[in-house]
């Protein structure tokens, strides 16, 4: 049974460029089956959805991925997908999709889930979404809140504030605090008061445009003229602020004690580069290699880490912690401590003629 | 302007093992383009000893190959390429040969050269090879000794004793040394008396014979019923020893005092492996990457070693060292230190029902 007048939005943006070869401009991360699981994390997202919204699903992506992803979600309507003229950054697409459920559903509450995060557990995922949604009826921007299970330097944190009236397991959120060093990680896994921000955010549309204007009143209202005039979009799109919704909105609204946060207990992953991605898939950095595809293909002696094959045979000889990704036009080898590097490769192929790779 | 009576035979064999992928039972090392020269070793082999001996050539190959060879030396005519039924090593391939050119000419003078090594220096490699043909004229079985430039473990050599009386840098060969400890090797370069093995002999054919004849009656007996008859190849050749030609002729005739040496000053290369191709390419373990094809294909960041690129972009981030060889249906990744063990995946295909890949 799902949740009555709950929608589902996704964001559905990203290049993934950490991901190269395997995420491409024409083929985001979100597109791509990273788990082997015959699924892509934007499938998965709607699979994890689903029960909760049944056809409540506003899915924002790029013009350029339009179609891939109507292919993708069949079983969505021509109206649950938007295409954004040109790339605005998650509080233009998010926000777009509160003004037009704001007109929809004056009873909606939305919740904002990316299309590329990877989740184990739909029922606690499920338990705590509900959770959210009864908090955000009554008026609060809620953002759910990762038990931290390793003291992580790569995501952001909220620290949660006062215990919230009549919700059990909801806080204020005191702050919102950017990626720490891992010091400061330690620390905060021991406080215990600290959860990792997963950009999962549940609110009434309404509410969230009212911040908004809060802070941007021009943004809130051009949203709004956008979404009681859809022939506007295509000139009024391009004057609105390249933001993210944690900074135009999130932030000052916990300054000003208006957001809360549910404790979430499900395992969550923002597979950011092949090092997560290698970890996601089992390499425990002690001698296994992890396979993402047909583990025939892959011959590793005295090898370990993570080999992303396309069909061909690769053998890996005497290599720790090594990344292998083959596609059918471009190869990437690196490390695990390295992933993060891939960045500056993809950075240079068009200087260097190879535009069409990235 | 040619050496009289100088006849070149090739023995064109060994599949390359370490050299998989790029070489395979089907295409083996002696007919691929390893210096990126736009010629196969077997043709620069070719190159070298035209000038040397006309059309004067014997190449012995594999069955399988025949059509490659023939394919890559247009110029030869039909007699010059003689296919082995099966792989009997070496001395039956250059006994064969021997064989059919006493009989052919009774004035010739052999030299047997692999079609897989490596010689920089033609000017000096003529030289060399005109005045191991003098020598041989005498009757002596001429092994080329190369001037070691470091001190290989990777090679046998040859101890040089008295010198020859009559030719100027010509010495008799006191003995045969097994591929020595890295600690020995360099007392033998210090020792000055040492050289490198290349397995490249001068001799005249009825003297190899001869010699064969005595350690091994029924092999050179055999060898020359099959020269005199050719119908008889296909029945007597599996039953001719599979031994190398060193064992079965040289070691013994140098304990006899039959084997002289001339002292080789050219640069020579057996590409064994990964790590030697890296060295051969100008990678110098400091940080330089080589590339065996398209360079433009190859993105290096912080990485150095060895890159075969075949028609796909190539990103190598971190890895120092590294070996990555590109071909449409296996990729190898693997270091030059571990350039060795390729050969274990090669072995282990045929188990994995890879078979179609050595």
């Amino acid at each position: 049974m799902s949740i009555e007048h709950f929608w589902a939005v996704i964001p559905a943006g990203g290049a993934g460029t950490r991901l190269w070869p395997l995420s491409r401009r024409t083929s985001p991360k979100f597109l791509r089956d990273l788990r082997g699981s015959g699924r892509s994390l934007l499938q998965e997202t709607y699979d994890r959805l689903v029960p909760l919204v049944d056809d409540r699903f506003l899915v924002v992506t790029g013009a350029a991925h339009e179609v891939a992803v109507r292919g993708q979600l069949a079983d969505l309507g021509p109206g649950a997908v938007l295409a954004e003229p040109s790339p605005r950054d998650s509080m233009a697409a998010i926000g777009l999709a509160a003004a037009l459920l704001e007109l929809a559903d004056p009873d909606a509450v939305m919740g904002s889930f990316a299309a590329d995060h990877v989740i184990e557990g739909s029922d606690v995922f499920a338990t705590t979404v509900a959770a959210a949604v009864e908090v955000a009826r009554d008026g609060w921007l809620v953002t759910l809140g990762i038990e931290p299970t390793h003291p992580s330097s790569a995501f952001g944190y909220v620290r949660a504030g006062d215990p919230l009236a009549g919700h059990a397991g909801a806080s204020q959120v005191a702050a919102f605090v950017e990626k720490p060093s891992a010091e400061v990680a330690e620390g905060y896994l021991a406080d215990g008061g600290y959860r990792w921000n997963a950009g999962m955010f549940v609110v009434r549309p309404g509410v969230l445009l009212d911040l908004l204007a809060t802070w941007h009143p021009d943004f809130a209202a051009t949203l709004r003229r956008i979404a009681a005039d859809a022939t506007l979009l295509d000139e009024l799109w391009p004057t609105l602020p390249k933001i993210a919704l944690d900074h135009a909105v999130a932030e000052p609204a916990a300054d000003a004690g208006r957001v809360a946060t549910v404790a979430a207990g499900f395992d969550w992953e923002d597979i950011g580069d092949f090092d997560s991605l290698a970890a996601l898939l089992g390499a425990d950095g002690e001698g296994t290699m992890a396979v993402l595809g047909d583990a025939s293909l892959v011959r590793a002696i005295d090898a370990s880490g993570l080999v992303v094959p396309d069909g061909r045979t690769i053998a890996v000889v005497g290599l720790d912690d090594v990344v292998v990704v083959d596609t059918p036009d471009a190869l990437l080898i690196t490390t695990r401590s390295r992933a993060q590097d891939v960045k500056a490769v993809v950075a240079a192929l068009p200087e260097s003629g190879h535009d069409g790779l990235t």
